[in-house]
């Protein structure tokens, strides 16, 4: 098995405010992370697959087919949005750095899993970099 | 003379629209810049001293000097911000990059030249990073 | 005026052979780079525009109208090529970095300057990244 | 157990073209990386190595053992090379960076695990990146 | 369970020279990096957390209280030392990066494991990146 | 005229003590930095060379001949070294980076300005990166 790694980009903002905490709490949790406007970040996208290499292609799967499920379900949504107001993503959730995770994850896993053209390959783990300082992983 | 250089980061969300053009022309320049709800990003501010080295201490400018100058006079003011709401910086022109050069190098130019500790010292160059891909340079 | 730097990526092989030199110059000046079959490198082009910002719409440069440029002129040609055999641009010379820099400053500079949206921009400076330890840069 | 990461650079050029597949399945597949001349990148490679720290010396492996085997196996034979034609090792694979990974494990693995001066340390892991938004990872 | 990634930098200077060794094994095993007067690198320390999302925060850990730790606990110690005479950490032990990263996450673990706010998160994994080249990991 | 622009690492610690100041002033100048025992970096240099293009060679400067000046100049000197005690080259002044990025352009500038191989290159600039937030920059 081998795991293909790769990186999309996305600019979006977000405003941290919990609807289960009270403003003092969410003041106090968030920092200016809770300011009412909201801020933004560029986030860094890793998508990795596993799966087993193809004889015939010497590949995991094409990056072309995987380029094309990422754009349509993750990047055509967030990029140079704000991830509260316009994704439809977060309504019942706040929309920090380990949502996003999850979130992400979700949407790919049923895209991703079981290709006709890569029958064996799966998604192994989705990574997001909020800064170069953080970042986060799920896997499922 | 050397030019001392020093990297600083915030985030900060913005929407592209111009009061002087139309929403159809807002839409046309700017396209997804102009969504309503704004993205964010996370910038790089890269500020550059130029002076003589001072021979007892060996430095341009001693650096906590000017990181002080540089977090009270943008970074506290900009850092997790709305550029368009929160700022107070941009009510008469659009927060792109390249005003966004021009604003930080307004703010510390009259902060940094001829300072009593490092009397040849002075703001040579405001460089902002926008994302990977993007950056740009305002020198006065 | 402001210096809007746009970065660019592309991958492409080449050879460095020079029919001024014989074969044992070819070797000794080049080494392993004269191997007969070739080597690759992921090249990243750094585009530096040079102008007034609009005060409309607070660019430089729209980035659309300059991504469209140096896609037609230099990437499409460019990218996944053989320098040597594939671009026609290196008939008469060496494909080192030095000669690509002036080949693309040249492709971009009648193409850049003078565009009816941007009177005042002119491009002021290509810059070729060959490796992460070596660069060049060329401002005709 | 400790892991030590040691990263190092190649630049070659390779071709996509499988003979299991027509000419015109190869041009679906590939795109422009079917190219006949080739094109090329900057690969980065990393080698994770796991073991116990001895006690002695305080290293899992000595880093000049490493590197001395690392360059004598892989890129003594792969940097500045075409993979096609000059490396050997793709007579009957296409060399896409996830064989790659499996070529230069199946290399090293032997020659690294069960060094008499770092009995307990085994390859564990192979990295190659192809460009900045590729990576692949292959553990045997 | 998702996994937080923060990176932090400090700045600190050693001696590899082992007691156990006598002058010219040192000598041999560590080359230059024996010197007397010893040399010194910029460290990024990664501190990997795993846990489960809190539904109400949306956080695995609050940054602000794994900095604190991680300010008090490692990095007013390391930061511009020198490892073998500031820290009292190595009396017993050569300040290889395979050492500084079980040391670290022996410093860690205990306060960060169990804390009242996050009582699943768990110290995972600490590397430790020496040089842009090499990097260690340790999980315990 | 191309400028070339080629990357250096090394390693080594450094104390900031001026013998100019008092033992109070030290300390507040430098803080840390002054303590007893020093700290190190991982230093960043970069050598900028400017001339024109060879006709034959498609070259500003061969980077074989570079190399070999930088190395037997510079790195074999400063490289895995206490730049205080070691290098013999801050016995008059303090090892700040201003002064690093000195001594370095006086290391190299008669040694690289009219080579017979290069007639037309010169030394333009010295870069030193002390870290990832701070670099300097001496042009003679």
């Amino acid at each position: 098995m081998v795991v293909l790694n790769r990186r999309y980009h996305f600019a979006a903002s977000h405003r941290l405010h919990s609807p289960r905490l009270n403003a003092e709490e969410n003041r106090e949790v968030y920092g200016k992370c809770n300011n009412p406007f909201g801020h933004g970040h560029n986030y860094t996208l890793q998508v990795s697959v596993s799966g087993p290499v193809d004889a015939a292609t010497g590949m995991v799967i094409n990056l072309a087919t995987l380029d094309a499920v990422v754009h349509r379900e993750v990047l055509d949504r967030l990029h140079e949005s704000n991830l509260n107001l316009d994704s439809g993503l977060f309504d019942d959730s706040v929309p920090t750095t380990e949502n996003l995770c999850i979130v992400i994850f979700n949407l790919l896993k049923s895209r991703l899993n079981g290709l006709p053209e890569a029958p064996g390959a799966f998604l192994k783990r989705i990574r997001v970099e909020e800064t170069a300082s953080n970042f986060f992983e799920y896997s499922g």
